[in-house]
Protein backbone atom coordinates (compact mmCIF):
# COMPACT_ATOMS: atom_id res chain seq x y z
CA UNK A 1 0.00 0.00 0.00
CA UNK A 2 0.91 3.51 -0.92
CA UNK A 3 0.01 6.79 0.10
CA UNK A 4 1.75 10.42 -1.00
CA UNK A 5 0.79 13.27 -0.16
CA UNK A 6 1.57 16.45 -1.14
CA UNK A 7 0.74 20.68 -0.36
CA UNK A 8 1.39 23.13 -2.88
CA UNK A 9 -0.37 27.28 -3.72
CA UNK A 10 -1.29 27.82 -7.10
CA UNK A 11 -0.59 31.67 -7.44
CA UNK A 12 -3.21 34.14 -7.96
CA UNK A 13 -5.58 33.22 -11.37
CA UNK A 14 -8.04 35.35 -12.42
CA UNK A 15 -11.99 34.96 -11.66
CA UNK A 16 -12.77 32.23 -13.81
CA UNK A 17 -12.45 28.24 -14.83
CA UNK A 18 -8.76 27.18 -15.05
CA UNK A 19 -7.14 23.94 -16.24
CA UNK A 20 -4.78 22.96 -13.42
CA UNK A 21 -4.40 19.19 -14.68
CA UNK A 22 -0.39 19.23 -15.98
CA UNK A 23 0.51 22.09 -12.44
CA UNK A 24 -1.22 18.93 -9.89
CA UNK A 25 0.69 16.24 -12.24
CA UNK A 26 4.03 17.93 -11.86
CA UNK A 27 3.15 17.95 -8.01
CA UNK A 28 2.75 14.50 -7.19
CA UNK A 29 4.86 12.40 -9.56
CA UNK A 30 4.84 9.44 -7.23
CA UNK A 31 1.28 8.56 -8.83
CA UNK A 32 3.77 6.84 -11.26
CA UNK A 33 4.42 4.04 -8.66
CA UNK A 34 0.54 3.20 -8.36
CA UNK A 35 -1.13 0.54 -10.58
CA UNK A 36 -4.44 0.91 -9.19
CA UNK A 37 -5.80 3.36 -6.72
CA UNK A 38 -7.01 7.04 -6.86
CA UNK A 39 -5.91 10.72 -6.32
CA UNK A 40 -7.86 12.78 -4.15
CA UNK A 41 -7.45 16.71 -5.00
CA UNK A 42 -8.46 19.07 -2.58
CA UNK A 43 -9.26 22.93 -2.25
CA UNK A 44 -8.26 24.57 1.26
CA UNK A 45 -10.89 27.34 0.53
CA UNK A 46 -14.76 28.28 0.61
CA UNK A 47 -14.78 31.07 -2.55
CA UNK A 48 -13.21 28.61 -4.84
CA UNK A 49 -13.95 25.04 -5.61
CA UNK A 50 -12.63 21.98 -8.45
CA UNK A 51 -14.11 20.34 -10.85
CA UNK A 52 -13.75 17.90 -13.36
CA UNK A 53 -14.88 18.94 -17.10
CA UNK A 54 -13.67 19.76 -21.08
CA UNK A 55 -10.20 20.08 -21.48
CA UNK A 56 -10.06 21.83 -24.72
CA UNK A 57 -12.04 24.49 -26.15
CA UNK A 58 -11.85 27.66 -23.91
CA UNK A 59 -15.61 28.89 -24.70
CA UNK A 60 -16.54 25.99 -22.50
CA UNK A 61 -14.63 27.50 -19.35
CA UNK A 62 -15.69 31.19 -20.55
CA UNK A 63 -19.68 29.87 -20.57
CA UNK A 64 -19.24 28.58 -17.08
CA UNK A 65 -18.01 31.81 -15.64
CA UNK A 66 -21.35 33.48 -16.98
CA UNK A 67 -23.70 30.57 -16.32
CA UNK A 68 -22.70 30.36 -12.97
CA UNK A 69 -23.07 33.94 -12.57
CA UNK A 70 -26.69 33.57 -14.19
CA UNK A 71 -27.84 31.20 -11.13
CA UNK A 72 -26.03 32.98 -7.93
CA UNK A 73 -25.85 36.66 -9.39
CA UNK A 74 -23.52 38.71 -7.77
CA UNK A 75 -26.25 40.89 -5.90
CA UNK A 76 -29.87 39.03 -4.56
CA UNK A 77 -31.67 41.22 -1.97
CA UNK A 78 -31.60 38.40 0.60
CA UNK A 79 -28.01 37.94 1.01
CA UNK A 80 -26.74 39.23 4.23
CA UNK A 81 -23.26 38.04 4.22
CA UNK A 82 -21.74 40.69 2.47
CA UNK A 83 -18.87 42.88 4.57
CA UNK A 84 -15.83 41.05 2.30
CA UNK A 85 -17.70 41.75 -1.30
CA UNK A 86 -20.15 41.20 -3.47
CA UNK A 87 -18.45 38.92 -4.87
CA UNK A 88 -18.04 36.37 -1.50
CA UNK A 89 -21.33 35.17 -0.79
CA UNK A 90 -22.02 33.60 -4.53
CA UNK A 91 -18.11 32.53 -3.99
CA UNK A 92 -19.49 30.22 -1.05
CA UNK A 93 -22.70 29.00 -2.84
CA UNK A 94 -20.75 27.95 -6.00
CA UNK A 95 -17.91 26.77 -4.23
CA UNK A 96 -20.64 24.15 -2.53
CA UNK A 97 -22.52 23.70 -6.17
CA UNK A 98 -19.01 22.28 -7.85
CA UNK A 99 -17.51 21.33 -4.40
CA UNK A 100 -13.75 21.77 -3.07
CA UNK A 101 -12.73 17.93 -4.13
CA UNK A 102 -12.58 15.80 -6.87
CA UNK A 103 -11.27 12.16 -6.68
CA UNK A 104 -9.14 10.48 -9.80
CA UNK A 105 -8.52 7.14 -9.84
CA UNK A 106 -5.29 5.52 -10.90
CA UNK A 107 -4.61 3.18 -13.34
CA UNK A 108 -0.79 1.53 -14.38
CA UNK A 109 0.47 5.07 -12.87
CA UNK A 110 -1.42 7.43 -14.82
CA UNK A 111 -4.22 9.72 -13.70
CA UNK A 112 -7.31 7.49 -15.55
CA UNK A 113 -9.55 10.65 -16.80
CA UNK A 114 -11.24 10.26 -20.13
CA UNK A 115 -9.67 11.91 -23.49
CA UNK A 116 -11.93 15.22 -23.28
CA UNK A 117 -11.44 15.42 -18.96
CA UNK A 118 -9.17 17.79 -17.39
CA UNK A 119 -8.83 19.55 -13.66
CA UNK A 120 -10.30 23.23 -13.28
CA UNK A 121 -9.28 25.46 -10.64
CA UNK A 122 -13.01 27.39 -10.23
CA UNK A 123 -12.21 30.83 -8.82
CA UNK A 124 -14.76 32.65 -7.57
CA UNK A 125 -13.36 35.97 -6.57
CA UNK A 126 -12.55 38.71 -8.11
CA UNK A 127 -9.10 38.81 -6.14
CA UNK A 128 -8.81 35.46 -4.79
CA UNK A 129 -5.43 35.36 -4.27
CA UNK A 130 -2.76 32.07 -3.97
CA UNK A 131 -5.05 28.88 -3.34
CA UNK A 132 -3.70 25.90 -1.29
CA UNK A 133 -4.14 22.45 -2.96
CA UNK A 134 -3.33 19.42 -0.58
CA UNK A 135 -2.97 16.22 -3.24
CA UNK A 136 -3.42 12.34 -1.54
CA UNK A 137 -2.55 9.70 -4.02
CA UNK A 138 -3.33 5.97 -2.31
CA UNK A 139 -3.36 2.67 -3.73
CA UNK A 140 -0.78 -0.48 -4.44
CA UNK B 1 -5.35 -3.86 2.39
CA UNK B 2 -6.97 -4.51 -0.71
CA UNK B 3 -7.67 -2.37 -4.06
CA UNK B 4 -9.84 -3.95 -7.01
CA UNK B 5 -10.39 -1.79 -10.00
CA UNK B 6 -12.63 -2.79 -13.21
CA UNK B 7 -13.97 -0.51 -15.88
CA UNK B 8 -16.82 -1.28 -17.89
CA UNK B 9 -18.95 0.45 -20.78
CA UNK B 10 -22.62 1.35 -19.98
CA UNK B 11 -24.21 0.90 -23.29
CA UNK B 12 -26.26 4.09 -24.61
CA UNK B 13 -29.07 5.26 -22.56
CA UNK B 14 -31.94 7.98 -23.22
CA UNK B 15 -31.10 11.36 -21.77
CA UNK B 16 -32.29 11.31 -18.28
CA UNK B 17 -31.67 9.85 -14.70
CA UNK B 18 -30.83 5.96 -14.68
CA UNK B 19 -30.27 3.71 -11.54
CA UNK B 20 -26.99 1.92 -11.93
CA UNK B 21 -26.57 0.19 -8.34
CA UNK B 22 -27.23 -3.31 -9.39
CA UNK B 23 -24.77 -3.04 -13.13
CA UNK B 24 -22.40 -1.36 -10.72
CA UNK B 25 -22.19 -4.57 -8.39
CA UNK B 26 -22.44 -7.06 -11.15
CA UNK B 27 -19.24 -5.49 -12.31
CA UNK B 28 -17.13 -5.45 -9.05
CA UNK B 29 -18.39 -8.86 -6.99
CA UNK B 30 -15.05 -8.40 -5.51
CA UNK B 31 -16.80 -5.89 -3.05
CA UNK B 32 -17.53 -9.19 -0.88
CA UNK B 33 -13.98 -9.50 0.17
CA UNK B 34 -13.51 -5.98 1.67
CA UNK B 35 -14.91 -5.23 5.39
CA UNK B 36 -14.70 -1.83 6.30
CA UNK B 37 -13.31 0.47 2.81
CA UNK B 38 -14.77 2.44 0.13
CA UNK B 39 -15.91 2.59 -3.64
CA UNK B 40 -15.42 5.10 -6.07
CA UNK B 41 -17.25 5.10 -9.22
CA UNK B 42 -15.97 7.69 -11.98
CA UNK B 43 -17.37 8.13 -15.45
CA UNK B 44 -15.46 9.11 -17.79
CA UNK B 45 -17.15 12.29 -19.91
CA UNK B 46 -17.66 15.68 -19.25
CA UNK B 47 -21.58 15.50 -20.45
CA UNK B 48 -22.71 13.29 -18.26
CA UNK B 49 -22.69 12.44 -14.50
CA UNK B 50 -23.07 10.23 -11.80
CA UNK B 51 -24.96 10.96 -8.20
CA UNK B 52 -27.01 9.10 -5.53
CA UNK B 53 -30.87 9.83 -5.24
CA UNK B 54 -33.57 8.57 -4.33
CA UNK B 55 -33.63 4.53 -5.65
CA UNK B 56 -37.35 3.92 -5.43
CA UNK B 57 -40.05 6.39 -7.66
CA UNK B 58 -39.26 6.77 -11.02
CA UNK B 59 -41.34 10.16 -10.71
CA UNK B 60 -38.32 11.51 -8.99
CA UNK B 61 -35.63 10.97 -11.88
CA UNK B 62 -38.48 12.31 -14.47
CA UNK B 63 -38.48 15.89 -12.05
CA UNK B 64 -34.70 15.94 -12.23
CA UNK B 65 -34.76 16.22 -15.76
CA UNK B 66 -37.37 18.89 -15.78
CA UNK B 67 -35.26 20.44 -12.94
CA UNK B 68 -32.05 20.51 -14.57
CA UNK B 69 -33.16 21.29 -17.97
CA UNK B 70 -34.87 24.41 -15.67
CA UNK B 71 -31.84 26.09 -14.41
CA UNK B 72 -29.45 24.96 -17.17
CA UNK B 73 -31.40 25.64 -20.02
CA UNK B 74 -30.92 24.41 -23.31
CA UNK B 75 -30.91 27.86 -25.28
CA UNK B 76 -28.85 31.03 -23.77
CA UNK B 77 -27.94 33.68 -25.43
CA UNK B 78 -24.19 33.90 -23.88
CA UNK B 79 -23.49 30.04 -24.77
CA UNK B 80 -20.31 30.30 -27.06
CA UNK B 81 -19.80 26.71 -27.35
CA UNK B 82 -22.34 25.14 -29.00
CA UNK B 83 -20.65 23.45 -32.38
CA UNK B 84 -21.41 20.09 -31.25
CA UNK B 85 -25.34 20.84 -30.63
CA UNK B 86 -27.37 22.45 -28.36
CA UNK B 87 -27.20 20.11 -25.92
CA UNK B 88 -23.39 20.01 -25.39
CA UNK B 89 -23.03 23.09 -23.22
CA UNK B 90 -25.54 22.44 -20.68
CA UNK B 91 -24.57 18.65 -20.34
CA UNK B 92 -20.77 20.12 -19.59
CA UNK B 93 -22.61 22.50 -16.81
CA UNK B 94 -24.67 19.83 -15.46
CA UNK B 95 -22.29 17.53 -15.12
CA UNK B 96 -19.99 19.74 -13.02
CA UNK B 97 -23.45 20.23 -10.80
CA UNK B 98 -23.77 16.65 -9.71
CA UNK B 99 -20.04 15.31 -10.19
CA UNK B 100 -18.46 12.51 -12.19
CA UNK B 101 -17.78 10.61 -9.29
CA UNK B 102 -19.33 9.44 -6.40
CA UNK B 103 -17.94 7.39 -3.69
CA UNK B 104 -19.68 4.97 -1.35
CA UNK B 105 -18.79 3.44 2.18
CA UNK B 106 -18.12 -0.82 2.26
CA UNK B 107 -18.94 -2.23 5.00
CA UNK B 108 -18.62 -6.05 5.53
CA UNK B 109 -18.67 -6.88 2.23
CA UNK B 110 -21.40 -4.54 1.23
CA UNK B 111 -22.40 -0.98 -0.07
CA UNK B 112 -23.58 0.71 3.05
CA UNK B 113 -25.96 2.71 1.23
CA UNK B 114 -28.96 4.05 2.81
CA UNK B 115 -32.35 2.47 2.38
CA UNK B 116 -33.57 4.75 -0.28
CA UNK B 117 -30.21 5.54 -2.17
CA UNK B 118 -29.07 4.29 -5.43
CA UNK B 119 -26.43 5.50 -7.86
CA UNK B 120 -27.79 7.61 -10.96
CA UNK B 121 -26.19 7.87 -14.31
CA UNK B 122 -27.13 11.41 -15.22
CA UNK B 123 -27.70 11.27 -19.32
CA UNK B 124 -26.93 14.73 -20.39
CA UNK B 125 -27.04 14.46 -24.28
CA UNK B 126 -29.78 13.36 -26.74
CA UNK B 127 -27.26 10.85 -28.23
CA UNK B 128 -24.63 10.39 -25.71
CA UNK B 129 -23.34 6.94 -27.05
CA UNK B 130 -21.92 4.30 -24.87
CA UNK B 131 -20.13 5.57 -21.68
CA UNK B 132 -17.26 4.24 -19.80
CA UNK B 133 -17.10 4.29 -15.75
CA UNK B 134 -13.87 2.83 -13.98
CA UNK B 135 -14.63 1.37 -10.13
CA UNK B 136 -11.84 1.16 -7.48
CA UNK B 137 -12.65 -0.47 -4.44
CA UNK B 138 -10.46 0.13 -1.43
CA UNK B 139 -10.67 -1.35 1.90
CA UNK B 140 -9.43 -4.26 4.25
CA UNK C 1 -2.58 0.59 6.37
CA UNK C 2 -5.31 1.36 8.91
CA UNK C 3 -8.82 1.80 8.06
CA UNK C 4 -11.16 3.25 10.62
CA UNK C 5 -15.29 3.06 10.18
CA UNK C 6 -17.46 4.58 12.39
CA UNK C 7 -21.29 4.73 11.56
CA UNK C 8 -23.23 7.09 14.26
CA UNK C 9 -27.18 9.48 14.18
CA UNK C 10 -27.06 12.90 14.07
CA UNK C 11 -30.57 13.35 15.94
CA UNK C 12 -32.89 15.59 14.39
CA UNK C 13 -31.69 19.27 13.11
CA UNK C 14 -33.99 22.12 11.50
CA UNK C 15 -34.27 22.81 8.45
CA UNK C 16 -31.20 24.55 6.93
CA UNK C 17 -27.54 24.25 7.05
CA UNK C 18 -25.36 23.21 10.29
CA UNK C 19 -22.04 22.92 11.09
CA UNK C 20 -21.17 18.87 12.04
CA UNK C 21 -17.29 19.53 12.22
CA UNK C 22 -16.63 19.01 15.87
CA UNK C 23 -19.53 15.94 16.01
CA UNK C 24 -17.38 13.76 13.21
CA UNK C 25 -14.23 14.63 15.11
CA UNK C 26 -15.98 13.18 18.43
CA UNK C 27 -16.78 10.07 16.28
CA UNK C 28 -13.49 9.30 14.86
CA UNK C 29 -10.90 10.17 17.35
CA UNK C 30 -8.90 7.41 15.73
CA UNK C 31 -7.55 9.82 12.85
CA UNK C 32 -4.94 11.04 15.18
CA UNK C 33 -3.41 7.85 14.18
CA UNK C 34 -3.10 8.41 10.53
CA UNK C 35 -0.33 10.51 9.38
CA UNK C 36 -1.44 10.57 5.71
CA UNK C 37 -5.17 9.45 4.08
CA UNK C 38 -8.27 11.08 4.01
CA UNK C 39 -11.67 11.19 5.78
CA UNK C 40 -14.76 10.30 3.81
CA UNK C 41 -18.22 11.79 5.73
CA UNK C 42 -21.53 9.91 3.84
CA UNK C 43 -24.63 10.33 4.56
CA UNK C 44 -27.45 7.69 3.97
CA UNK C 45 -30.15 10.07 2.66
CA UNK C 46 -31.47 11.57 0.10
CA UNK C 47 -32.94 14.56 0.63
CA UNK C 48 -30.30 15.67 3.23
CA UNK C 49 -26.39 16.43 2.03
CA UNK C 50 -23.21 17.38 3.14
CA UNK C 51 -21.10 20.02 1.83
CA UNK C 52 -17.82 21.58 3.30
CA UNK C 53 -18.27 25.91 3.25
CA UNK C 54 -17.36 28.94 5.98
CA UNK C 55 -17.49 27.77 9.40
CA UNK C 56 -17.73 31.27 10.89
CA UNK C 57 -20.40 33.66 10.43
CA UNK C 58 -23.53 32.38 10.81
CA UNK C 59 -25.84 34.47 8.27
CA UNK C 60 -23.64 32.36 5.19
CA UNK C 61 -25.67 29.33 6.55
CA UNK C 62 -28.48 31.38 6.37
CA UNK C 63 -27.91 33.00 3.04
CA UNK C 64 -27.32 29.48 1.61
CA UNK C 65 -31.05 28.12 3.18
CA UNK C 66 -32.51 31.46 0.91
CA UNK C 67 -30.20 30.89 -1.93
CA UNK C 68 -31.16 26.95 -2.63
CA UNK C 69 -34.91 27.23 -1.82
CA UNK C 70 -34.29 30.22 -4.73
CA UNK C 71 -32.90 28.08 -7.46
CA UNK C 72 -35.06 24.66 -6.46
CA UNK C 73 -38.36 26.04 -5.49
CA UNK C 74 -40.89 24.57 -3.11
CA UNK C 75 -43.40 24.54 -5.61
CA UNK C 76 -42.56 23.92 -9.64
CA UNK C 77 -45.21 22.89 -11.96
CA UNK C 78 -43.69 19.84 -13.16
CA UNK C 79 -43.31 18.31 -10.12
CA UNK C 80 -44.60 14.86 -9.63
CA UNK C 81 -43.35 13.45 -7.05
CA UNK C 82 -45.31 15.38 -3.91
CA UNK C 83 -46.47 12.20 -2.20
CA UNK C 84 -44.15 12.73 0.86
CA UNK C 85 -44.97 16.43 1.44
CA UNK C 86 -43.72 19.45 -0.80
CA UNK C 87 -40.07 20.04 0.65
CA UNK C 88 -39.42 16.14 -0.34
CA UNK C 89 -38.59 16.79 -4.22
CA UNK C 90 -37.02 19.80 -3.81
CA UNK C 91 -34.88 18.12 -0.77
CA UNK C 92 -33.78 15.19 -3.47
CA UNK C 93 -32.53 17.67 -6.08
CA UNK C 94 -30.94 19.94 -3.35
CA UNK C 95 -29.01 16.36 -2.48
CA UNK C 96 -27.82 16.00 -5.57
CA UNK C 97 -26.13 19.47 -6.12
CA UNK C 98 -24.47 19.69 -3.12
CA UNK C 99 -23.69 15.67 -2.82
CA UNK C 100 -24.25 13.40 -0.17
CA UNK C 101 -20.54 13.10 0.60
CA UNK C 102 -17.45 14.71 1.45
CA UNK C 103 -13.95 13.49 1.40
CA UNK C 104 -10.88 15.43 3.64
CA UNK C 105 -7.61 15.01 3.54
CA UNK C 106 -5.88 13.77 6.98
CA UNK C 107 -2.18 14.91 7.50
CA UNK C 108 -0.09 14.30 10.73
CA UNK C 109 -3.33 13.05 12.78
CA UNK C 110 -5.39 16.16 11.95
CA UNK C 111 -8.20 17.27 9.11
CA UNK C 112 -6.44 19.04 6.66
CA UNK C 113 -9.02 22.02 6.43
CA UNK C 114 -8.28 25.00 5.75
CA UNK C 115 -8.96 27.96 8.01
CA UNK C 116 -12.18 28.86 7.00
CA UNK C 117 -13.36 25.12 6.04
CA UNK C 118 -15.78 23.23 8.19
CA UNK C 119 -18.44 20.35 7.29
CA UNK C 120 -22.25 21.28 6.83
CA UNK C 121 -25.15 19.00 7.29
CA UNK C 122 -27.36 20.31 4.87
CA UNK C 123 -31.09 19.50 6.18
CA UNK C 124 -33.65 19.90 3.20
CA UNK C 125 -36.75 18.60 4.89
CA UNK C 126 -39.28 20.46 7.28
CA UNK C 127 -38.69 17.77 9.69
CA UNK C 128 -36.21 15.38 8.31
CA UNK C 129 -35.64 13.36 11.75
CA UNK C 130 -32.89 11.55 12.66
CA UNK C 131 -30.10 11.33 9.92
CA UNK C 132 -27.48 8.48 10.25
CA UNK C 133 -23.43 9.28 8.92
CA UNK C 134 -20.94 6.79 8.12
CA UNK C 135 -16.80 7.88 8.33
CA UNK C 136 -14.33 5.97 6.82
CA UNK C 137 -10.84 7.24 7.30
CA UNK C 138 -7.88 5.67 5.66
CA UNK C 139 -4.52 6.13 5.69
CA UNK C 140 -0.93 5.31 7.05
Amino acid sequence: MKVFQKEFTLSPHDRGFHIITDRVLDEIPEISEIKAGYLQVFIQHTSAGLTINENTDPTVREDFELHFDSIVPEVENYYQHNVEGIDDMPGHLKSSMVGCSVSIPITNGSLNLGTWQGIYLCEFRDYGGARTIVLTAMGV
